[in-house]
């Protein structure tokens, strides 16, 4: 391991963050909120530990898988720490476990909240809470491979471990330069819902926030009733269409601007990931009718529900927590799928879920005759035998951190229901789950240990695993030979 | 797909089906039931069925893979199409549908139920229904093998779709001397569960039927309140010894036999086994304990239940219903996991999650150092890259039907505990859930469709998914170029 090199990164990132808490500092001046002390203390602290973290002076500046690992997992950990301080100086959340939660749920983009009442927040540290989101949507895909100063082979590295395999492609030559694309296309595309909102007629402040949930795919809101609050139709089809598109592989939108739309066209996961949503919101339209009574309003809340589930954004406009169970049952099924791979949702990806249908199709058709298999292909390309592998074990580690972190959860003694959809939402990165953890509840109750359990989850969820994991992992540790 | 074969086996298991129901026939008799015309008429009718499927007179006598599965899955569906005649005949289960569901969640050795008064029904009908677990018990390692008249690689076809990788392993060169083995081994230990029992006096009825249901880690009771209605210590025991003994593998009761003892001792799966029991029950006692009030209760519940979980048979002493969210999310695991490979036991099965787990470290090491990793071994054996496929996409597909069939019994909006864990508890064939399918409740107020739906998931796991669903591929019965 290459301590040095790993300490002088995560210091370099650490530094970025004291820049960018400039910006909720900006904003207190601008709401004359009297909190420059608690931005001028926090930011100097960040600065003082990003500085001592840089001082070791690496000899060899080569990095491997491992150090990329340790210094994705440490940065996200070490980010969020730092990150919770606003809330905890500010007095918005005393409670130091609680702020990280918070922090982790922001920057991890789910959204799940330990917050009784939102609105009688200050407003710079709303938007902190709102920026985080942003911040991390763009992420270990964007945010790392814009930054560090790697070489090509070893932030693909990166890259490989948080996008399952076929769909990992350098949009050109250089790493770096593929991130500030992606950077470009993700500011460009918020901007416009800032601007499609602030039309709908969504205040400027309200306007940003939500735009940096929505594009982080998120799901914190302003609002103790989230998007519910502005009843504004208008405003929710923005929003929809933004989460939409923000669910969609950046890779795509790349293809669109260099005019590749064949390529666009022929992607199953993007035509997977649009009929899954389309079938989803016919049965919940089917399933709420009796309930709501109008279609319109059906289509409506359904319609917007859906989209918020699967891109694992968690925006609410309805209490699902009250629909019938089919409707509940779609949605926590939408939460395991997630978002398209390479966007900024979370979720098991569409893209792996296709892998692994199609393996276990190529599976049953290898039992009932094992010497005409075809091999899988994704969007006509072979996958190979390893990456199947990978994806499969993927999904059962998924499963088992799932199932251990319900056994650990249950020391709070909730009901079924609420424990294992907590241990789901978080770790899909969604936000809200059912029962005492539904779309209007959140995480207070939780005690301090099991808050700590779920912040891991929305971590793992992630930093898809192997980060968090093999920063536990003793052999990460090891010298190198 | 050779027809005219599929259809002469499947005829000649009927009438296997038709010389087994003699035995509850025999017990009307002499409980002076008037029950005779029930049994004639249907063995009449499963001679008759039968005898028409034998009438083809196949060419070629070769049989593949895909006939294989084709036997399996058709002749259970067939023997638990008969096999309900009785509880319809003799009007214990008036509708065909809950007579159906009732016979799988026998032959699967489930042990789900949909009667709410089981002391009410004649003793043949109960005798019959406890019948059910010791046949299907046997099942698809024993049964087929030591009846079919097939070559031995096919049949290992059919054990390598039933038992994961490493642990198929003919005893001797022969398959059916194997199966013929396996089944004495299951005679004996069933006569000698019976004798135990006796001395513990239980009478003779009760003692029998409670080991037939324990022999194929079944789980029927002839009791409404299932074991706990007996308050007999040493019983409790005996059975929970005898469910220890069923869940481990029949091959290491076959070396102990021919005195390989450092074999038995050298078996991961069986230590992993223990080792799960052991911490699940001191889990379980520690949380149990401050509400049962004695340490002494506190382990007579938690060992007997674990045990009864574990191995699949949902036997059942204490309302575990009402114990504390862990030691509920304890069981919930546990009916995952299941027993040892080549046991009666249901479950995903351990050997299999010691694959899954030694494959996902693997992974990881992989992550951080692709270029130094060992393969997987298993009891010091090499897995080989295939059977980490095979095993994972297994675990993928078991996981899909669970969500799918937990969308599915939606439309009778239970609660969500209700829906997902009736489905855990059918598929991993263990019988009791949570909530409105807890330990003291039953099947009764699911609807028909749920319930077949039910019925297709406990085949499923009993059959370890692929005979089912080859079953319903376009391409099993495609013609054989």
């Amino acid at each position: 391991m290459n301590y040095k090199m790993v300490s002088k990164t995560v210091g370099r990132l650490l530094q970025a963050e004291a820049l960018l808490l400039l910006l909720p500092m900006a904003v207190s001046i601008y709401f004359k909120e009297n909190l420059l002390y608690v931005y001028g203390i926090v930011i100097a602290l960040v600065l003082l530990a990003g500085s001592l973290l840089t001082l070791p002076k690496p000899k060899k500046r080569t990095i491997y898988a491992r150090e990329g690992f340790a210094i994705v997992s440490l940065s996200w950990i070490l980010m969020s720490f730092f990150g919770a301080l606003p809330f905890v100086f500010s007095g918005a959340i005393p409670s130091f476990v609680d702020a990280f939660f918070e922090t982790v749920s922001g920057f991890t983009t789910t959204g799940a909240s330990i917050l009784n009442s939102i609105e009688t927040l200050p407003k710079s540290i709303l938007f902190w809470r709102s920026f985080t989101h942003w911040i991390g949507g763009m992420g270990v895909i964007v945010f790392v491979l814009a930054i560090l100063p790697q070489k090509d082979m070893q932030s693909m590295h990166i890259l490989r471990a948080e996008v399952p395999g076929p769909t990992v492609g350098k949009l050109v030559s250089k790493t770096t330069v593929t991130a500030r694309i992606l950077y470009i296309i993700y500011g460009v595309l918020t901007v416009a819902e800032i601007i499609a909102l602030l039309c709908c007629e969504m205040p400027l402040y309200d306007s940003v926030t939500t735009a940096f949930a929505t594009a982080g795919t998120g799901g914190f809101s302003v609002k103790n009733a989230s998007i519910a609050a502005y009843n504004n139709l208008g405003a929710e089809v923005v929003i929809s269409l933004f989460m939409l598109l923000f669910g969609i592989n950046f890779n795509l939108f790349y293809l669109l601007l260099i005019k590749q739309f064949k390529r666009v066209f022929k992607s199953e996961e993007l035509w997977t990931y649009l009929a899954v949503i389309g079938v989803s919101v016919l049965l919940i339209i089917f399933n709420i009718y009796p309930m709501v009574e109008t279609l319109g309003t059906a289509l409506r809340q359904a319609g917007f529900q859906v989209i918020s589930i699967i891109t694992t954004t968690g925006f609410v406009t309805a209490d699902f927590g009250q629909w019938p169970a089919m409707s509940q049952m779609v949605l926590v099924v939408l939460m395991f799928l997630g978002a398209c791979a390479g966007s900024t949702g979370g979720g098991l990806k569409v893209g792996r879920m296709i892998i692994l249908v199609k393996a276990a199709f190529r599976e049953l058709r290898r039992a009932i005759n094992p010497n005409r298999v075809k091999a899988i292909k994704l969007d006509g390309a072979v996958i190979e035998k390893d990456v199947v592998i990978t994806t499969s074990t993927y999904f059962v580690i998924y499963m088992f951190i799932i199932g251990i972190s319900a056994l650990i959860l249950t020391i709070d003694n909730f009901d079924f229901t609420t424990t294992v959809t907590a241990v789901v939402t978080c770790i899909n990165n969604v936000g809200p789950g059912l029962a005492a953890v539904g779309p209007v509840e959140n995480f207070a109750d939780f005690s301090n240990f099991s808050k700590l359990v779920l912040s891991a989850n929305m971590l793992i969820g992630r930093l898809e695993i192997f980060p968090i994991i093999i920063l536990f992992m003793r052999s990460t540790w090891k010298k190198t030979s």
